[in-house]
């Protein structure tokens, strides 16, 4: 049985775990102080070119997105997001039990627009209704997409014309940054938010997030948040190490590279034996429409999630590729399909 | 340099990595339905001798306190605790955070007894005060205390009298059990609590606490709180595999009987050389009172805390032992000392 | 000039004020303790044929949906709502900044089913998501249109089948139960809800709304939740004058009729002047679409709430009528318009 | 029966219902944006000398509290309050609800000075404690004692010098100000603090208070707060008429100074009848000592609270005076009390 659930079913990359191993017996401070923190927040500063931000490695992505965004809002004040956002759909209601709303806006593609924004700028417009003040967007999406620089450029732009906070969730920046059709850098990512976050969980590391807060007025006390939401790890070693590996030797977008070409060798093939796709995505996350009938016989030897029933007969399947995934292991699958 | 600070300086015992690696290529499903994760529940409920608990791994402490009692307290509900609690100190109040106020008990030892709680409800005594509803106990204690199974046992029969819910912090649980004082097993702690954690990260592992559920009122729905508040990791395989390791051939008690043995060879050292302590504790954590002439001195090649100022003269620090401190660095730190 | 911007313009009624005044000197008990609150709650029982409901008066329909939500609802637990709901739209945010989310349905009517809300379970089917368990209907909804008492009955049902709360925002219950096309009482409204809301502050009090919680599971503690909310006034009694006054003699329904009767004059009135509408609304707030042109003229001697902009020429404005609203103002209003 | 529980037993000064009357049919737009409150909120700038601060009138004591600490303060922040603290010990954990810890000081008096203060910031560090923020005195206090013009500098600077809010709670500021032993005028309570509440409940309003925002800081979408917390009133007209009667010709201080000068009537008879106090209050609350027999007896005619018992013997009682107690009822009481 192999499962294309998701890009979190193994554990951590052989390098992380030889980390662990080399440094286990040397004495750190706790609670992010530590030298492999310090390391790791040193070579992201490097690779987003940029000195002056704060970098705080936190354990997963609902903790950084709450942590984050409680930490940046006042309690009248409300986030933006597509309908497919995860911090709407799939945190349980956390940015809620925080105290904030979350407005959201109707999207095919996963991704939002400054027209968009715009509206519910114009129907929230007194003390009335929430102040909305943050933007969140997920790149790449929920769906697998990304957004081109010149959309980022744009919702920044609107942001800060708008006075509005713009963080990005990057739970899967890795295979967007990774991506064929990805025209910017992680430094980029950086000059347009006030706020975002490089995720490992899902490129590679047992667990954590590094967030990144380049906008100065979002910086103060946010240890404070970290330790208050039940997020700061007293082996904050755990986090440094990782993220101290994954940016050394280029090992992060190595990841991402090969989990992209495992999922186009996936979704060539899959276009060759003339499947169609639900979302049109370019990432590592793939939603082929299939029959109901092939997709028992698939479950035989493969697990998956039904994303979506398109009618009586076929349904739309989420195929997830990771950094172990083998060639083997598409063409295997690639040619039980074509049986 | 060698740190008396704390109990987590150091990385995981060995056969944890081991365990690491030995699983690390094994696809499993996320979010602690994992095999580990299930493999270890079922270790601990044998431990504890009961089928019928609700077992949760947890990354850290102040995450499964805030996790906890969010999840069994309503809104109008408060916690009562020593003034020494570590919710209530520190936390970051992560608790009122959560909503909830916590009442403290004025104590030097670290504990609290019924007769104390007593008087909190006898001033709580309709809807214009909150309504105090959990009792909060740390055991081993912030300071190094434990309770004997006597006043446990008053403490269970006065909360079940009085409808309270008895939950128990168990940050360093494996202290308490371990110590040469203690007259209670892991058995008695969940049949006189609702609910209390067995610490995993103060006693050999990365991260990770294991939250048990006794009390059938509190269990529902509790997988949403861990996801709500940030705390359902992805892999949750990592909590899985350190307490399946830790709870095979006895492993959590050797660590905890080692980090105490090297205590008490500290603690009656110091003893020795006429030092006295500022208080009575009987597992890891030693309060010693000594010159700030001779503090500073130790400061060269020791780093410990300065717990209290005690007079012009004297300090208490707090020295801590962990399951990789070897009894040659107690030698020659007390070697030092009697210079 | 003349507002028709809502019901709240005009102080209270007459037999209100001479209520306060009759009452001023006596000494009553603080906080909802006193004579004149226990009458109202007394009679309000006897309206709705029911002794075993629990009945708090609040001093406002935001606070009393804050209240109620909050105390009824765990932290994972989420509304389902209308996206016209007031909870929604016109709060700022209180029932999130309680912790809960507020799931939206979208609805041209004002109204939702019980086919919208099986859609809702179904895509929040495990922790990841909120739980849904609270159904949140406003009658009359916020654009005038009623349920009818089939669609209450088939919305209790589907509660009731699934495990949900039934919550009725009463702000214009008065409004709803007096309008022609109403087919039950405020006793069927007590049978087929969990909880509801007698609004007071829109149909002739100063302030006040009456909480009627039926739901037994609901009941416990709730005036913990009024006090530490800040809602539970020390002259309770206040409130209590004033339902006490609403309910006698039918005071209450007389001041929704005649509130009614003017809105029927009006719509009726634009009906004749070939004004078409952009709800079909049967109670007191009407949403005639007019020019613009003519707008601008009205708003010399009137003042109303632009609704929505129909296209260049046309928007519809919202015309709201109170119990104090003068036959001769329609006349004249309606005459203008002739003109 | 007569009762001295409290001074809200009673309703409104007779000037407060006639302007009720007289501005009844006139409308007004609602939420605070009348004539009425305008024109308080201009009686009251004039008052305290100060153009530039921001008003608003709020229905409650605990509701201004908990809408102005919880807009005042980031999650992480703290109040620093007396044990005695209303927002502590009466308000049923509402500041903790909006997610604050109260940090209390222990005080005989009801009052806290700077050097308790200091103390506290002493022993809160860094992030894993909470950020006290806020300090918080009532005045006069919960138990009848005022602070000095000297004191109120004192923590005014210290605030100042400590980057700590200045907030006071004047639920009883009339009874504070119109004492014989207060040195200082309304217009210096606003200099010397951040924010201050001039309570209109317990001097002769139905309901209200009136937060009054100095610091510049703290003004930013207020009124977003007051809707969120449910205290935004449709008929903030209520408000507004009463808070100008209480303005118009002093009737505000000339209620404080009957209430108080009933309060020393009361108090000398009790000194000149041999009674011991428990505390030394100078305002309109009142702790005799008084045997339990005694107690007993005065029950039959007169209704209050029993304080603390004092031993098995005494207890002391609270006797509250208000603005229409009656020189006749304290000669009644004393003399019942000299049989």
């Amino acid at each position: 049985m192999y499962s294309f659930k998701d890009d979190y079913s193994e554990g951590a990359h052989p390098k992380i775990l030889q980390a662990l191993i080399d440094s286990n017996e040397m004495q750190e401070d706790g609670y992010g102080n530590d030298s492999h923190t310090k390391n790791a927040i040193n070579k992201i500063k490097v690779l987003i070119n940029n000195e002056n931000v704060d970098i705080h490695l936190i354990s997963g992505g609902t903790q950084t997105n709450l942590t984050a965004i409680s930490s940046f809002l006042r309690p009248h004040e409300a986030c933006i997001a597509a309908n497919t956002a995860h911090i709407s759909t799939h945190e349980t209601g956390a940015i809620e039990c925080t105290g904030h709303k979350i407005i959201t806006i109707d999207t095919d593609t996963g991704k939002i627009c400054p027209k968009q924004i715009q509206k519910v700028l114009d129907w929230h417009e007194n003390e009335h209704a929430v102040k909305p003040k943050l933007v969140y967007i997920s790149n790449s999406t929920e769906v697998g997409s990304i957004y081109s620089k010149k959309e980022l450029e744009e919702l920044s732009l609107f942001c800060k014309n708008n006075n509005l906070i713009f963080y990005l969730d990057g739970a899967r920046l890795a295979a967007a940054l990774s991506c064929d059709y990805c025209d910017y850098s992680i430094a980029d990512i950086c000059n347009l938010t006030d706020a975002f976050y490089i995720g490992g969980t899902k490129n590679g590391a047992l667990l954590g997030e590094a967030l990144v807060i380049k906008n100065d007025n979002l910086k103060s006390d946010f240890r404070f948040f970290i330790k208050q939401k039940g997020a700061l790890l007293a082996k904050g070693r755990l986090l440094g190490i990782q993220f101290e590996t994954l940016f050394t030797n280029n090992l992060y977008f190595e990841l991402a590279s090969h989990t992209n070409n495992m999922a186009n060798l996936l979704r060539e093939g899959l276009k060759s034996l003339n499947y169609n796709f639900l979302i049109d995505s370019h990432t590592n996350q793939i939603f082929p429409i299939i029959s109901n009938q092939i997709i028992e016989k698939l479950k035989t030897n493969y697990s998956f999630h039904i994303w979506e029933q398109i009618d009586d007969e076929y349904s739309a399947i989420r195929l997830v590729t990771s950094w172990m995934t083998k060639e083997t292991t598409i063409n295997k699958f690639l040619s039980e399909l074509n049986l």
